[in-house]
């Protein structure tokens, strides 16, 4: 196994940086925002707390988490939640309980496949609605699963990514209602990554698939993205309470998960589940945070967007996170005349090597087009924006306007020259 | 999978000292210290390191790992380091990068085996040499492995425990050389499990499988038992240098558990990672710290085992960690009579039910005897012993006569009368 694409591309830009070489760092998909004074507070308290403490959390941590999403409109109860270090070891931990092949979107995550990889299971990518993301066309994956068990194949799981990494798109409601029909139908457990869901960038109802199938969605969320706190690496899942006919599912689920928690990581950081309890309690200040980082991200996203689009790329606008993915394919002919870039991953070596701009290649989200068409999307996480300090990102953070901060105004102005270059005539 | 066998006998214990029963918690691997106050305080100011970091962890506390291990004899450097949020995930991501079946010695820690079942592996175990812990025998493990072999099978690692859990035995150096020989007879990679390296009571030379096949031992390490901060999991591992025919080994298997912390884990705590740099790079007040723990552990363990020895059990002295083995065998006739036991499970019931002490069952170790005969051996964590405030714990610690400490003393007299009741004709 090789490590992980956005950690391998993250380490890269790197040891550029540190050899001296000036590279915008548009490839990890890193908040980019300075912890919360008050969270830093609740974890340099918890420093004594040295007990490895029960495996799935403990018990203040499981019911703020569910009161996190009761609020959300989950109603849900402690018994439902367990914590992990990270919601990725809980994601791992889920493929390995629920066994299986496991269904993904195209384009997806890229840890979802190596996940299921590391399992022994090749995973089936079905592609996104048209101009959507984060989850698998309905229709399409009927077919897709019906065909995989014709073929002796045993999917069991769907995974979806509300709002997206790494299309930046929130599933419509209907294409979210599809797929929870697709699911119940053809029996699928469905895994909602729901880490960036706290990042939408416009009020409105939030498309959960736990709304539409509480009896076999399990969703995922961590302080990873919306706090910035990947570091700490803090995650919980909540569970499918009683439902429908396979009405012990989450129980069973839940338990066999636990289990191999107790097998692979023992239990989360005590320090960061004391944290945890007061940052999904919602207090005001946290939430004020929220808001802050929603208009940071969203203007950020939105100017990166139009600047992709005013040299020609296919740009669906930014709905959630920190994620553009524009599209090359209109300036196909020009790339490979000028550069010969013939796919996602030409370009991203082209945009890195002669322009110091690092993203990630679509093919790294397994972005092949189909039937293994070359594709020439790009995944350009915005956070390397927000500054090269901490009070530069804060003061980012904070501002009514950060498309007027000047280092953020001047990368913009550089990513857009240097695009400008990349496909003049 | 079910949760490991000494997290659920912890929960099970809490869970009836939560409903007023009152246990003698004897069953955990908890090591019942209060945390160093300067480590506390490295862990508080790193509560601003909110980012991901290196898969591997950061170069600071590799290389202070490094140091950790070379000033123990194993002469390291930091590019064969890599840090985990525990040894426990290390180990997981070990048996996976190596593939193949798992050899361990019977009896050892529970979750070696529930590991390599993870991963798709039936174990092969291994009876330890006589009055010994930790390592197999070296004879009966070539037997073994050229057995399995001819049966199609493709063991390809073998892991050893230095002071061994469950036994609390350190292996002679005699038989740590003969599994190194054995092992490079039979080309297998050796994982030595070095958690309870610092708590070996008597001083003298560690014999470290490292050091006899350095280009084959992965050796792993953690901060939950020596500073009793199993909570705020951190664990590093040590991968071989270039040594022998085989001399890329060491690098291209910390690539591949690289790749595979990437995708199951991300990276280790950051907080975390920047106590553990103090705390690997032995400064006074910490190796004074050790001392202290040594001789805490080293007296209860003592006093606990002669306490089982006293009712006439067969009990090999403890030699490091916090563990005593006792072996009922010598009362079977007594327990079968008087309280229908047959085994170690049934013994451990038991005491639970009728006598408020809490301990594993040797079974839960692996520990069922040639051919499966049923074995009636105990695991006897002791430092549920030690008080049951931090101020108690902290006295006893810095105590030089722990055993006197009031507490202490009338735990060991209840324990005492408990086991004399028990075994009373």
């Amino acid at each position: 196994m090789t490590v992980s694409a956005t950690l391998a591309a993250s380490e890269t830009i790197a040891a550029r940086r540190a050899a001296g070489e000036e590279v915008l760092a548009l490839a990890f998909g890193e908040a980019g925002i300075p912890v919360h004074p008050l969270l830093g507070q609740r974890l340099a308290r918890a420093a004594g707390q040295t007990s490895y403490g029960p495996v799935a959390g403990i018990s203040a941590a499981r019911e703020a988490a569910a009161g996190y999403w009761t609020r959300r409109g989950l109603t849900t109860d402690a018994e439902q939640v367990l914590l992990g270090p990270g919601s990725k070891p809980l994601l791992f931990a889920l493929l390995s309980a629920i066994g299986g092949d496991v269904v993904i979107p195209r384009p997806a995550w890229v840890s979802y496949a190596a996940q299921a990889k590391l399992i022994g299971r090749e995973p089936i990518r079905v592609p996104i609605p048209v101009g959507e993301g984060g989850v698998p066309d309905a229709e399409k994956l009927e077919a897709a699963v019906v065909n995989a068990r014709a073929e002796g194949r045993d999917p069991r799981v769907v995974i979806a990514t509300l709002p997206d990494n790494p299309t930046g798109r929130l599933a419509s409601e209907a294409s979210v209602k599809a797929l929870c029909e697709a699911a119940r139908e053809l029996d699928l457990v469905i895994v909602a990554d729901e880490i960036y869901r706290d990042l939408v960038f416009e009020d409105g109802q939030f498309p959960s698939p736990a709304a539409w199938a509480p009896e076999r969605t399990v969703t995922t969320t961590a302080l990873s993205k919306n706090y910035a706190l990947g570091g700490w690496r803090i995650g919980a899942a909540r569970f499918p309470s009683q439902h429908g006919p396979d009405s012990d599912l989450g129980v069973r689920l839940r338990e066999s998960v636990r289990g191999i928690a107790s097998e692979v990581w023992s239990s989360t950081p005590m320090p960061m589940q004391h944290a945890a309890v007061y940052a999904w309690s919602d207090p005001a200040e946290l939430v004020e945070r929220l808001a802050s980082a929603q208009r940071l991200h969203g203007a950020v996203a939105g100017a990166v967007a139009e600047i992709f689009r005013s040299i020609g790329c296919d740009v669906n606008e930014p709905q959630g996170g920190f994620y553009v993915w524009p599209d090359f394919a209109p300036l196909r002919g020009l790339l490979a005349a000028k550069w010969s870039v013939g796919n996602s991953a030409d370009l991203a070596r082209v945009l890195l090597d002669e322009f110091g701009i690092g993203v990630l290649a679509g093919s790294a989200f397994g972005d092949d087009g189909d039937e293994g068409a070359e594709t020439l999307t790009l995944r350009v996480a915005v956070p390397g924006i927000y500054g090269e300090t901490d009070s530069e990102r804060l003061a980012a953070l904070v501002s009514r306007e950060p498309l007027e901060m000047p280092w953020i105004a001047d990368a913009l102005a550089s990513l857009r020259g240097k695009l400008e270059a990349l496909t003049a005539a």
